[in-house]
């Protein structure tokens, strides 16, 4: 168990054994791939809440979880455990006495490190941080060639792939596909695999039933050796809560397997804004954290200081189509609110991401993400779910999106850097040389700064029109796939230890042998 | 001349005679066009300077007028006035003692009133307030068939009823795009008699010389009336600075001209970061305000009291290229930081925009124009000129963008009203009826409230994909270009008494006459 004070040490440590070898490895014979550390955000986080609505929200939720209680449902133990808690058990409701979840929550750390096998791209989750991760859980992929369909195992490879090729993607994610051709009770295996060995980012965890969270940990075990496990986070994976107010025993499960772990949890409410939740962010906000006080609360009484996070996932919702719409005002406001409330709360936050609802990375899907990305930013967003890839409401992951959005993301890294004000940066030397009429483009202070002074995008188009109409006058769109796709003509895996491979592939080879494939 | 304390009953006294007349016969027979009012914004602004780098950038600034000072060139009347209030004058370059300009902008209101001859459409430019106008500029238009051409009046025309028709574009704005088939010395007369004629919107005079400052005020008596123009501003106008640090005799003769007739100016550097400014952010934003308290402090010895806008119109620029480029962290850290300088000042501010340098209404196009949007509305914008239908760079304004843009600044709207934690947005009562395990969209809160409680896109597409698929699979562009054709084959003008139509196009008729057509 990480918490603020050892992690650094921890991730030290790791750095001198263990993974640490394949680490060295990697770095003599692999292609160098450019690498950003998480965001460090140096700058506010928005408040769009003030001290009174604050509070109105707390005490509300606290209303919520003391009359109205939430459900376990098809979990006796979990029942057992809140009863002696202290919670009022009534058939599956748990009822919560005020302060009750609030004090317990207090156990767990305000900031963990989750280990990557490579120790250089281990990340703190927490405080001041923004770690970024792939779009999670499409069944669909739209490909290079324009085309919608379901998404296969390959297509999970190649966005394992672009994230660990993208600088500014700390985390290489989850589900970042579904990949249909292998049977669900499967296709966790393969997945976990891909990660493992396709990356060395740090990744998650099947959540989807228990056994195969219980697979994901002994899959740690191997890559990163039994004892490291023990002692450390190497998993952060997505536990939602069946909003409103119900926390079912599939998704306790794989919760109750990773915190008695020590492996961390985003206790994620996932709600459509008037569906599952009420039509307004007040209301909504109550709801997100009455439900993120009882499963955080819940996580820390199967194991006192288990890593989890404050997760928020709201949309809004289309009243006249019933479909669900993002990067809408309604989304921005929930979000900086619940940063507020996680804040507030002493725990990570998780929320935003590259979040749209068209069909195509156009322009709909560029404004409806940027509003999602930006509000992430400023809301003090901790670990960030769905940063690149998503399209179609989360429907579709696309290739050219994940390229496109991945650029945005060093951008966001650019703003979270803040305002320098050395005496370099006033600048005052460059003024006095330029003066009145002046240029600055030769002067002093410009020759020194040029290379680094601006970000720029490594995928869109900044030619003048008559070349760019010349080069065939492409959009983004365009543009996007022709990087993806040299980005994976030109990937190459990061080392890893032979012996630890196969063992891997034995692992997988064997569980798959145990049972017979299940598509439902 | 208004200030925060008489500008309500000014406008009441507006809708009571004078254009009041007007307004109630388009009331009376024009199709009824919804209208929002300027964005109030009922939320903090992002501040990511803190109390050291504003004091470091603020005293630096003073330094800048004080040892480097500004050039007022070709003009002796303006360094005799500066003579007259105490600066150091040296050939053209002033030299303005520490603490001089901000004393002389005390006398700038902090809030004033633009009267629009529709009373309903007057706006308030300062305080909490956001005013949106269109693009501002553009040589060349893209058209509704995608191809890239110079632009004429008749496509003025169409930009001018775009904004007339769109909901939350509070200002018909000036420039909308350079009507190139026009003479160069006439066609402010024929875009200003569209904006009086095609919108009864508030709307912007020319600059591009001083006897067409000298015109645009003239029609602005026919429009409103001589004694009402004496007492009130009627035209909010564009005075770039030409960065670094000087002001030029085109543009200070219009800014003289307004100032002097009680009409408002925006004082704005227009700075391609790198090239008219240093590299970094904090080196900027000091050239930035020792530009503008040098602009505003000269239009207050012009005439104390003289309404002005504190403006900061900043790209960043690609040094691989030399292209600006839009919508990167730069610009926004620059937007939000001036904005910062501006309150500090207690001036009405200007920046933002639907920025970007994309050369279609693309993915990039609305990255960046929804990075500078959010920007724009965080960074506390009171007046934000090019908030609809800019693309590639400025060069172009585009149906299409416009209308795309235009439906986002609706959400930005939304943003901006906050968080209600009103007893009913609490929702508590439908919390307690739907419970855990429940469903909110037949609950009595959602019923009382689904028609309002989402913001909705007008443009954007909800729909299923087998629906949209059926419909074409168009993207963004292709649904802005079918609105804009629609809303265009709708447009009606609004009502104007014929007695003041026929003495502007007299007054238009006579000017024109009155020289030969000028093409430079």
């Amino acid at each position: 168990m990480n918490d603020m004070s050892d992690a650094p040490m921890v991730a030290e440590r790791r750095g001198r054994r263990g993974g640490g070898g394949a680490a060295r490895r990697a770095e003599r014979t692999a292609r160098k791939i450019e690498n950003a550390r998480p965001i460090l955000r140096r700058i506010p986080e928005f408040e769009i809440l003030n001290a009174e609505a604050l509070e109105i929200i707390e005490r509300n939720a606290e209303t919520v979880l003391e009359e109205i209680g939430v459900a376990f449902t098809e979990n006796p133990a979990a029942l057992a455990r809140w009863r002696e808690a202290g919670a009022d058990v009534d058939g599956d409701r748990v009822r919560i006495p005020r302060g009750l979840a609030r004090s317990l929550c207090a156990t767990a750390p305000a900031i963990f490190t989750q280990h990557a096998r490579n120790a250089e791209k281990s990340v703190d989750i927490g405080g001041k941080n923004t770690v970024l991760a792939p779009v999670y859980g499409p069944p669909f992929v739209r490909d290079l060639d324009g085309g919608r369909r379901y998404a296969t195992m390959e297509d999970f490879r190649n966005f394992v792939k672009l994230a660990y090729l993208s600088k500014n993607i700390h985390h290489s994610g989850g589900t970042v596909c579904e990949p249909t051709d292998i049977a669900v009770n499967k296709r966790h295996l393969d997945m976990l695999l891909a990660h493992m060995t396709l990356s060395d980012k740090p990744f998650m965890g099947s959540v989807t039933a228990p056994e195969r969270a219980v697979d994901s940990v002994k899959m740690c075990e191997i890559l990163f050796g039994a004892d490291f496990v023990a002692e450390n986070t190497v998993l952060t994976s997505l536990v939602n809560i069946n909003s409103p107010l119900t926390f079912d025993a599939t998704m306790m499960g794989a919760l109750e397997t990773y915190a008695a772990a020590g492996q961390a949890c985003i206790v994620s409410p996932f709600i459509v804004g008037g569906a599952m939740a009420p039509v307004s962010v007040a209301g909504t906000l109550t709801q997100v954290l009455a439900e993120v006080l009882a499963g955080v609360a819940y996580a820390q009484l199967i194991r006192p200081g288990a890593p989890v996070i404050f997760g928020a996932f709201v949309t809004s919702i289309d009243m006249n189509s019933g479909a669900p719409t993002f990067g809408t005002p309604e989304a921005s406001k929930i979000l900086y609110g619940a940063g507020q409330l996680a804040r507030r709360l002493g725990l990570p936050f998780r929320s935003g991401g590259a979040l749209c609802g068209s069909k195509l990375p156009d322009a709909q899907a560029a404004y409806e993400t940027a509003n999602t990305l930006n509000a992430m930013l400023l809301g003090g967003v901790n670990f960030c779910l769905h940063s690149a890839g998503w399209l179609e409401g989360g429907l579709v992951a696309s290739l050219e999106k994940f390229v496109l959005d991945a650029d945005q993301l060093g951008a966001l890294a650019s703003v979270a850097a803040g305002v320098d004000v050395s005496e370099d940066a006033q600048a005052m030397d460059a003024i006095r040389e330029v003066g009145p009429g002046g240029h600055y483009l030769g002067c002093a202070h410009t020759q020194r700064h040029f290379k680094d002074a601006f970000w720029r995008s490594e995928v869109l188009d900044y030619k003048p029109f008559e070349t760019w109409s010349e080069e065939g006058g492409r959009d983004s769109q365009a543009l996007a796939a022709e990087r993806a796709r040299r980005m994976l003509d030109e990937y190459e895996a990061p080392a890893l230890d032979q012996a630890v491979r196969e063992a891997l592939e034995a692992f997988v080879a064997r569980r798959k042998a145990e049972e017979p494939d299940a598509f439902a």
